[in-house]
Formats: structure tokens, C-alpha cells, sequence
């Protein structure tokens, strides 16, 4: 378990570097709080960050339930490849808005495929535990 | 537990579709990406889904640490109760913006017990470890 | 560890008050859903919401994680330090934007510490796991 905990943490970690990218893209690209929009880059870093949010509020608790429910070497491996498509995401995302596909698609895979083992893993309990 | 983790992963199956249905609507109302406005359905949609995010982040804590400290079944009655709300709220907001209101209340009311019975449940035992 | 849940439960507790406050804003400054912009106060009420939002998303596991993997105490020491930090930065940001600074720092760099700190405890135990 302590490897999926690893992999959480650093899915954190890539998300404490894109809150920390928005934040210098305010001062780069004169965007001034409380705006969350008013140039092209900023606005596509600022989309990196909210969709990762999203991503992030159904990854930490699928992660940790996929390991639980179903098994934690794979919930580590298709984490470690949800920071990798995150990473891949942003910087397609910043390079241009119709280059942000491969690496979505590289991050939501993996997260969608442990929200839904997790619910495999929790109805196969709950069969076994009233069969 | 095994009923409040069914329970918290279908809260998170449940925002996976919003998150679908804002990616579908942005083709349908021809909304760009990065922006996040430009046409009333879409902009509803996606209010849709940035308040659910926000009810999650406390959702998902609050009915495990209900369950812990106060009672897991009536934490996944709760939380159930959440899922449904949250299903009104959309039906209703995507309708029109003054129908929010009920599927709203449905699921913040649940939302809001979660967590002051967990806020309850945790002094209780710190106060029983004290006493 | 029931102290840690305790500072849990209040930075969420906390998180309702904005997630109010926002709603409160809607009707004094005459912002209508789905706007989430059109007055300056309800704009900054609502940032100090969705920055919230962002750093408890990285504040929920680290705080957990740092508690089981290097201390409890400190991790609920650092966890109250967020909760007050996010308040002043509530409080600095509705009076002006550049007011928003300082509660900002007490609270993100808390939150930098779980994170890094969990980190290092996690590495740590697996380090010590496969020496």
C-alpha cells in the first residue's frame, strides 16, 4: 500500500506545480486577480489546473478503493500513468488547445479504469459477503 | 464499510458523467475549448459540475468519517440521498437555472449532515478519550 | 489520529462557510446563475471559494498521509495553521485583491509541508521496507 500512497503523493505534487504555473502565468501574461481569463496561455494553463482538479476529486478515492477492493501493484501502475498523461496534457495543452487530446486521453483512461474496477472490487465484496 | 464505499463510488461514477456531459456539450453548443462559457446550456452544464466538485471535496471525507464515527448505514442512507439530489439538481439546472433549487437542497441538506455528524462524532470520542 | 480528523472535519467546516458565502454574494451583488462573474466582491468571495477548493484537494490526503507516515500531532499542528491561514485569506481578500497575500502564504505553505513531508515519510518506510 505504501507505493500507492507513494503514487498519490506525487499526483499531488504535479498538481502543486500546475497550481504554481497558473500563479507565475498571472504575473507573465498580466492576468490580475480576481480574473481567471483574459490571455490565450493563461487561460489554457488555468484549464490544465481545473481539469486536473476534476480528475483529481475521483483518482485520490478510486486509487486507494482500486487497491483496497482490487489490487495495489495495479492500482499504482495505471496511477503512475494517469501523472504521466497529466504531464503529457499539460504540455500539450500549453503548446496549443487541439494538442490537449493524447495526453487527456493518457490520464482519463487510466482514472476510469479505477473508478470502475474500484466498483467491480466493491460489488464482488458485497456479492461474496451476501452470497 | 464495504456499503459506504459502494455508496462514495457511485458519487464519483455519477460527477464522471457530468464531466462527460460538459466534454459533449462544448461540440453541441460549440463552446472551445479553453473557455468555459459562451452559451446558457453550456454554461448551466457546467455549473452543473463545478458545484458538484465543490460538494465532493466535502462529500467524500464526511461520509467516511460519518460512517467511522457515527454509523456507516445511516452514512450510506445519506450519502445515497446525495447521489439522488445531485441527479435532480442536474435534470433541474440543465431545464432552467430557477430549477436548481430543489435537487440542490436535496443534496447539500445530505451533504451538510454528513458533516456536522462527523464534526459531532469525532468530539464525542475526544471527549470520551479525555474524560 | 481522531485530533487529525478533527482538523479534517473544520478545514471542510471552513470550506461550507465559503461555499455559503458565494451563495450570500449571488444575491447581494446581483450575480445570477449560471454567471460566476459580474461584480468585483462576488468575484473575489468567489475565488477565495475555487482556491480553496484547489488546495483542499491536495490538503486531505497530505494531512492524512503525513499524520500515518511521520507524525499525527504535527499533522493536525500544520492542518490548524491551514484553517487559520485560509480564513485571513478570506478576510484579506473580500477588503482588495492585493490584500489576499499574506493569509495565502499561512495557509499554502502548511499545505506544502504535509505534502512534501508525507513525501518524504513515504519514501522513507520504503526505503526501510526494501534495505
Amino acid at each position: 500500500m505504501t507505493l500507492v500512497h507513494l503514487v498519490l503523493v506525487l499526483a499531488l505534487v504535479e498538481f502543486f506545480f500546475f497550481l504554481n504555473e497558473v500563479g507565475r502565468a498571472r504575473g507573465r501574461y498580466g492576468v490580475k486577480a480576481p480574473a481567471t481569463s483574459g490571455h490565450e496561455i493563461f487561460d489554457r494553463i488555468f484549464r490544465v489546473q481545473m481539469n486536473t482538479l476534476e480528475q483529481l476529486v475521483i483518482f485520490v478515492p478510486s486509487l486507494l478503493l482500486f487497491a483496497a477492493y482490487v489490487n495495489p501493484t495495479i492500482a499504482a501502475g495505471l496511477g503512475a500513468l494517469f501523472i504521466i498523461g497529466r504531464a503529457l496534457y499539460y504540455r500539450g495543452y500549453v503548446r496549443a488547445a487541439n494538442q490537449r487530446g493524447t495526453g487527456f486521453l493518457i490520464s482519463v483512461i487510466p482514472n476510469a479504469a479505477l473508478l470502475l474496477g474500484a466498483l467491480v472490487g466493491i460489488l464482488l465484496a458485497l456479492s461474496r459477503h451476501y452470497a
